[in-house]
């Protein structure tokens, strides 16, 4: 690598549609992370990327370039194989929760590194944060070690994996360059990579909830990041899935724990236990055991799933039999009229749980853990007027007039019952490069 | 005009291929301008216009908002009309300097606000700058009392026109968003408008040593220009004229001063004179009155400009009589074979004069006075080997080897004459919005 490189040549090539060569990658991230590039400059380029795109041994090498700004994982030392996965977030989404202890039952082990919430989806961190005790830091070691004994691990990612990401992620938040999908992908791989996982299983979201409002994204986003970890010998696969309706019938952060917890007692809404079937499937048969949806089935029905969720929470400092917090207030919202409930707007429901005090708007607020929505009814089921839809919950009734706002035309009653497709829309596998 | 603007909502409409408001665009440059809006997130602006383009109305606001960030001067008051020319700038653009005075002759005020030059193209002022005691910095009464008086004054442009523009145009230098005919149409236009003149002549250069490599691109900057112009009410035209050779047989600062008033003693070179009186007629013309090439040529002729130009250098303190500065040491590059000067790239002369020390590579750096190039041929010429091709000229001969290597490849003799284009290639003027 040589300092010789010039910053405006670089934008200039991709502005002008052109490919970046290797070197000239590996310095642009490494000179930014170093300040010798300019965030003006970085900006300038991430919106030509954005709109030009990239191809693919380009989004491969920015991907290397910024795992290699930091330290890598190395799980080669447990005895069993591990398998990741990881959600591109969306509305109602738990799913991470029953998931990593059924996987873990299995023998296999589910490192999940995770986030906290900004914005209308919600963290896994913030959820599991309700129970009484539990903390989200450990050390690499401690990670390590409860791999090995529990088998399952949801903790904060640590600040040494692609620091690069890190600093870019926050200039594209305020520079609109986000819903780049070479960048996206680069810098959910980069991490995964870093990590060092054996197998990882993307769920990436489509519909008005989630990240990707498209069909056509969600599959190029999926297929980029498949691309991109089975190049870096990740054994790695993609569900495209539906996120046009709220995950379950609770978004917020006590409200979803619970709800796991339901499922892994056997029990559940239909839609979180089908898509957590789904990823476990994947998950184990990209590990190489050949488990089966009818034995995931078995094991949450028998409290296999449910033995390690406790194992796994009481590693962690938490008392999985503390009763949950709740919120002080709550205000029910009615049907207007009899019939169908024939839609229910996820990103409504996101931003009601949002204004009710279940996410934050900066990353320093905090969250409040009894937060948000409860619905009583999904799309398809029949309704009377004035039977209650959903119950918002807070501690700070004087948000109720906010996340009722945001309800308004979110929600539709008609006279016939919708058509309810599969939650699971796709599956994106690796092709020859 | 609002506060309640998203920066983010204004670069994603653009990324987007969305049109921008008029409001957006007055709140973005005001917001700019005050430090609201940061300078990586007006990089990553300028890159998306620079990709996707922007609309006529948005391109004429955007000027507007630029020219409501400052000052703005009244020629009202003088009792000619006023006729300004813009040049896109070129190797060997001496133009500005016999034209100024010739105008003059015939009633009309030319305020020539100008600049210091960067890069291989030179500034008009560092060119006047070699005249002993001429000052370029005047105060707006004194230029208003010059145009009254002389009728034409080059001066330096008064840091209160447009300092929106400035803060803007330091930014897209760095972060590969200068090439953006929307920004560049409208950084010049913003001055020229706040200016104040009643007429316009844009010389748009296209060619090798210039910054539109392209007819196409020339001819889109011209008619945007010419658009911007007519929708502000100023009268405007544009020519576009070959810049793959340089104008003339100079390119200096003092060797150019020299050319100029060759051709105001009714002399000098045919493209040089040619031009002159392209851009004269026109902003004759533009300006009302009815002049025509035959009286222009006249007045290059029988001394009538060569006094304007004697009354303008002499009010602004310089000796028109005075020696012009003579670099300390020169050197000879010389035909290598028998036949025709078949090619002379404008660049590589260009970069050969900026190299000897008759540019600047930063802002803060000095000119040489007598630094430069002078031509003995021009394409087309018949040539014989060992004769004199070119003459380099610096005082400091240490730069004689770098110069000498921008040369290489920048001429070519050829057994047979080249067919000479003319110098002005296309005239633009406005159409219906």
């Amino acid at each position: 690598m040589t300092e010789q490189h010039d910053v405006v040549d670089i934008i200039r090539t991709k502005r002008d549609r052109g490919v970046l060569t290797d070197d000239q990658i590996d310095w642009v991230i490494d000179a930014y992370t170093r300040g010798v590039v300019a965030d003006e400059q970085m900006s300038a380029l991430a919106m030509a990327i954005l709109i030009n795109g990239m191809t693919r041994p380009e989004i491969a090498r920015w991907t290397a370039a910024m795992i290699a700004s930091g330290e890598r994982m190395d799980f080669s030392g447990l005895a069993r194989p591990t398998s990741d996965k990881h959600s591109t977030g969306g509305v109602g989404d738990k799913i991470t929760l029953p998931l990593a202890p059924l996987v873990a039952v299995f023998g296999i082990a589910v490192p999940q590194l995770s986030g906290r919430g900004l914005g209308h989806t919600g963290g896994t961190l913030d959820k599991l944060e309700s129970i009484p005790g539990w903390r989200a830091d450990l050390s690499n070691a401690q990670m390590l070690a409860q791999l090995d004994d529990v088998g399952a691990v949801i903790c904060a990612a640590g600040a040494g994996l692609a620091p690069a990401d890190k600093k870019l992620y926050a200039l594209r938040d305020v520079t609109g360059t986000v819903e780049a999908i070479p960048l996206i992908a680069s810098s959910i791989m980069s991490k995964k990579i870093a990590e060092g996982t054996g197998a990882l299983v993307l769920d990436v979201k489509v519909g008005s909830g989630a990240f990707m409002k498209t069909r056509e994204d969600a599959t190029e986003l999926a297929r980029t990041m498949v691309d991109l970890g089975t190049d870096a010998g990740v054994n790695t696969v993609a569900l495209i899935t539906d996120m046009s309706v709220p995950l379950g019938l609770t978004a917020g952060n006590a409200l979803e724990v619970r709800e796991s917890v339901e499922v892994l007692a056997g029990g559940g809404p239909q839609d979180v236990v089908d898509l957590t079937v789904a990823l476990a499937d994947e998950m184990t048969r990209a590990a190489g055991k050949d488990v089966g949806p009818d034995e995931l089935r078995a094991a949450l029905a028998d409290g296999r799933a449910m033995d390690v969720w406790r194992r796994m929470i009481s590693a962690q400092g938490g008392d999985a039999d503390a009763p949950l917090p709740t919120a002080a207030e709550t205000q029910t919202v009615v049907a207007d009229t009899d019939g169908h409930l024939e839609h229910l707007d996820a990103m409504a429901v996101g931003m009601a749980a949002w204004r009710l005090g279940a996410g934050r708007a900066r990353k320093e607020d905090p969250v409040q853990a009894g937060a948000g929505v409860e619905l009583h009814a999904r799309p398809g089921d029949k309704v009377a007027k004035g039977q209650p839809l959903m119950t918002l919950h807070t501690d700070t009734p004087e948000r109720f007039a906010r996340a009722q706002e945001s309800l308004v035309g979110g929600w539709r009653i008609a006279p016939q019952a919708p058509a309810r497709g599969p939650v699971v829309l796709d599956r994106i596998t690796a092709q020859e490069a």
